[in-house]
């Protein structure tokens, strides 16, 4: 009997089973409708019994089961789980150290999703300067585009502005890449400056997180959420930045302390705020809804139709490795379980 | 006495008027509340008496007075009006014709809206390929992102898709290279192919325009509003584009049939649509309003409030030159009258 991989929450690509795991692996799709039933579903004799690894989406896979920890990562490798591939650049909702204890690999897919998560971003950017979110809402409420008129004062070309980049990843790299079009004057701050042959010369590294908040006309997150980057822009960073000024954040909410953004929309310090991610999804704060100024997404950054079906695919892949025994599999490993080899 | 300037709309460079027009004209502000107290201002002994310039501002001046036609025109040279600083890029609100017979000037202001109008357009086309403006109203509507997600199927990155531009003029060149940073496949059509120098190479130049219509993945309008490119995009261009593509419209509301959008829409050959423009601003189609997919800004996308200080100082200036004799002045005049001599 072949061994079983589940498949929680897969949408685009059945049509690449086939060829990905005939003669390796038998396919079920995740049914369960509560956490209780996907838990009793590795015991054995369960529904899941045999399976080696489980697909999951980030988000998708979490609103019936819940983010994968302690407890699901145990009921997994009870039930003989040897390998999570996560579609996502972020695993935030994977517990990897109770993973590594536990002896389960995590794949995720990193990369991918850069072009539509920084193409997003540049979309807020655009939208938070010129008011167009305020300005399609005025229009479908019958008031042309009167709101838009009296905020022309705050209403800004992106040409000549200084975009502030926090995290100069695939994400970050490629929306300076997209800024550099306008151009935007482009400043980034890292953990440590980038290797010149990755970073072009009109990049410019401030060593300081501060002293870039204080130069952006426009401050933009591409940090992932780790114990570091909590409430990385508070209150200090926020008042740091110009009067006026922007804050974009397609990363993770809890990079951010929301009461500050808050605090500084009420007394106008932030023009405007373009938000992709918020530190309780898919709960919004109301109090956000009430500035007609903001521009809220509802973490969609990193989701189009193209990248998801490459997502699913290269997700799929590293399963698919490592039920082959191919070395290639450790390719998309977490970077906490590089050089481990499966 | 000095002979006066009547300024219809200006908002933001008051500031600027005693540099530019010190000694040389007394500034007048129209308080007009109705056409016809404007025209009566220019009748002998009216408060408009002694007018030789005239600044107004697209759309902002038509609200109260209307479009500058024959009977304003008349009126005006009655009243002994030189020359009007038209505030905009398209000038179809002043009876071109009309002035000339009249011998007014007529000075328009090219150009400097184009990176913002661009930006507007890169902002629709990103919004209709991804389902943004969905995004944002879902999320305000308390529904996360249901509708999207539904709709990831026909969402898409724009880079290596093609854009197909109508009319590569300023602002039709300014969207090339923004596209080009993705990159995004660049074809236009236009009158004739534009000389070397000035368009990229990378810019293929496509002769017929149903052969655009039917390359582009996305076509998007910047043609300005004539007798021929009144109802330019119709049922056959629209029909001539691939199924599930996307039309952009920051020209002209006249230059699309919007019955033939409307239909298209409804067929779903068309998967979005980005307007900017309607055929009766500020009236919208209630039927437009209907598509959750479309993308709807009132008219904003040539306005930033770094482009409105921009715009206001160049039309005053060529008013100033004029009233200085300064052949300076010429350098705006709509093309029409390009040639005659102030």
């Amino acid at each position: 009997m072949l061994p079983r991989i589940l498949l929680c929450n897969l949408r685009f690509t059945h049509e690449h089973l086939g060829k990905l795991f005939n003669g390796l692996a038998e396919a079920v799709a995740m049914d369960s409708p509560t956490r209780a039933d996907f838990l009793a579903g590795f015991r054995p004799g369960g529904k899941y019994a045999g399976t080696v690894g489980v697909y999951r989406r980030n988000v998708i896979s979490t609103a019936r089961i819940g983010v994968f920890d302690t407890e699901v990562i145990d009921a997994l490798a009870a039930g003989g789980v040897k390998w999570i591939a996560h579609n996502g650049a972020g695993y935030d909702e994977v517990d990897i150290a109770r993973c590594i204890e536990k002896g389960i690999y995590v794949s995720y897919v990193p990369g991918v999703a850069d072009d539509a998560t920084a193409t997003a971003t540049l979309y807020l950017i655009i939208s938070c300067l010129r008011n167009f979110s305020l300005a399609e809402r005025s229009l479908r409420g019958h008031t042309w585009k009167a709101p838009v008129s009296a905020r022309l004062h705050v209403s800004h070309d992106l040409t000549t502005r200084t975009l502030g980049i926090v995290g100069l990843g695939g994400i970050g790299l490629r929306l300076a890449h997209l800024a550099r079009a306008f151009p935007m004057r482009v400043l980034y701050h890292s953990r440590s400056p980038r290797p010149s042959p990755e970073v072009p010369e009109w990049c410019t590294y401030v060593p300081v997180l501060k002293d870039l908040c204080a130069q952006a006309d426009v401050l933009s997150l591409h940090v992932p959420f780790t114990q570091q980057t909590a409430g990385l822009i508070g209150e200090a960073e926020i008042r740091a930045m110009k009067p006026g000024s922007v804050l974009v954040n397609t990363a993770r909410g809890k990079v951010v302390d929301e009461d500050a953004v808050i605090r500084a929309l009420e007394d106008g310090h932030l023009s405007s705020v373009g938000l992709d991610v918020y530190p309780s999804e898919p709960h919004i704060n109301p109090r956000l809804l009430a500035f007609p100024q903001a521009v809220l997404l509802p973490h969609v950054a990193g989701e189009s139709g193209d990248t998801e079906v490459l997502r699913e695919v290269r997700a799929l892949e590293s399963l698919s490795a490592f039920l082959k025994g191919d070395p290639e599999a450790g390719r998309d490993l977490v970077p906490e379980m590089k050089g481990m080899i499966p």
